[in-house]
């Protein structure tokens, strides 16, 4: 049953962790993880549509996260072209932000760097593909015009300031998520491994949102 | 009784909020928590030594805040030079961070804006006064010479990165805090009131942080 709140947030960032640690627990190598970790993902799309939340981002790899096994490179990535593709069908508006000169940006995401509406546009979804924090902030550092704002002048400025921040997985940690964005966002931990995704696990986030006191730092 | 951790962070971030509601729930004006805020800090500052934490950053307060009513402003204001005044009868060496070209840094902070030793040397102090992440991170953009390392270029590029940080008073954000030393903090919140502060708040933060695995986003 669809729960009632008072006020769903503007946009809502996910992180999607546990993905290696479900599969150790599954008996699986580390890597197949991500592959069931793409259901999630739509399950949340549509959970988010049916809320009427306009905007989500997914955490999807980091330039961090590169330095991991080739094996489980290749299998993040692969999710991540996976679920890209899947939500091109349905009805969003998508971007792909991530450092695009980099070789381990997947070539197949390319398509999806300059946003697009796909469908009906329901929602404004970005996915951070091959994404870095460095790589973000340092944007503004080789603009020639100096600004004063600095979301202005990031990598990522088309991505909004973030109300919720929910990561699966149980750690209390931002681990280089969008800094600028994420400044006054309040954060939800779900104990549970991410492909272990249950409407409940949002819902309680979204629950405890409704009770949180908005000061944006005043 | 002192308990006894595998491993203390290098560097803890001190959010100490809700010096506000406390007073309301003794029945006093909102203003005046803040002086009750001193104490714990000290406490703090003592349990740090102790246990051989080598740096501490407080959240004194920011340029958002300064927003506030008067009457409130000045009182956290003069908490702040209260604080570090006490604490410069210590054993730390001291700095405080923050606006200092805005009429809201409190003159009698200045001296302590370059880095000073007093007493002996057990500890790295950081006091964050009249603090803006915007004016933190903006400064990198005023520089003429460009460069790739963020935290070089920083406002705040003396605070070194932060390997826990402990908020009081139940809100689970950041509100601003150091975004860029921030990236891979693990995120400890104590729901109790920050003028309530106990040392076995602060032990539960430890010990919490002990059982994490750290990984820098790798």
């Amino acid at each position: 049953m669809k729960p009632k709140f008072k006020r769903v947030p503007k946009h809502i960032g996910i992180i999607p962790d546990g993905n290696r640690r479900w599969a150790e627990q599954q008996g699986m190598p580390k890597e197949s993880g991500y592959s069931h970790g793409i259901d999630p993902g739509l399950a949340l799309y549509e959970t988010c549509v049916e809320l009427g939340i306009p905007e989500v981002t997914f955490y999807g790899f980091t330039q961090d996260n590169t330095k991991r096994p080739s094996a489980q490179k290749l299998a993040f990535q692969q999710a991540c072209i996976d679920a890209v593709n899947l939500l091109s069908n349905r009805d969003a508006s998508l971007l792909v932000i991530g450092n695009t000169e980099s070789p381990q940006f997947p070539k197949e995401l390319l398509p999806y760097t300059v946003r697009q509406t796909f469908g009906k546009d329901l929602i404004k979804i970005n996915f951070l593909v091959n994404y870095g924090w460095k790589w973000d902030l340092a944007n503004g550092l080789k603009s020639e015009k100096p600004r004063d704002d600095i979301h202005k002048t990031i990598a990522s400025r088309d991505i909004s300031r973030i109300d919720l921040i929910v990561r699966w997985g149980g750690r209390r940690r931002l681990s280089g998520f969008l800094p600028v964005q994420s400044i006054y966002a309040d954060f939800y931990v779900v104990d549970d491994y991410w492909p272990n995704f249950d409407r409940s696990h949002f819902y309680d986030a979204l629950k405890w949102y409704d009770e949180q006191d908005i000061t944006l730092g005043g």
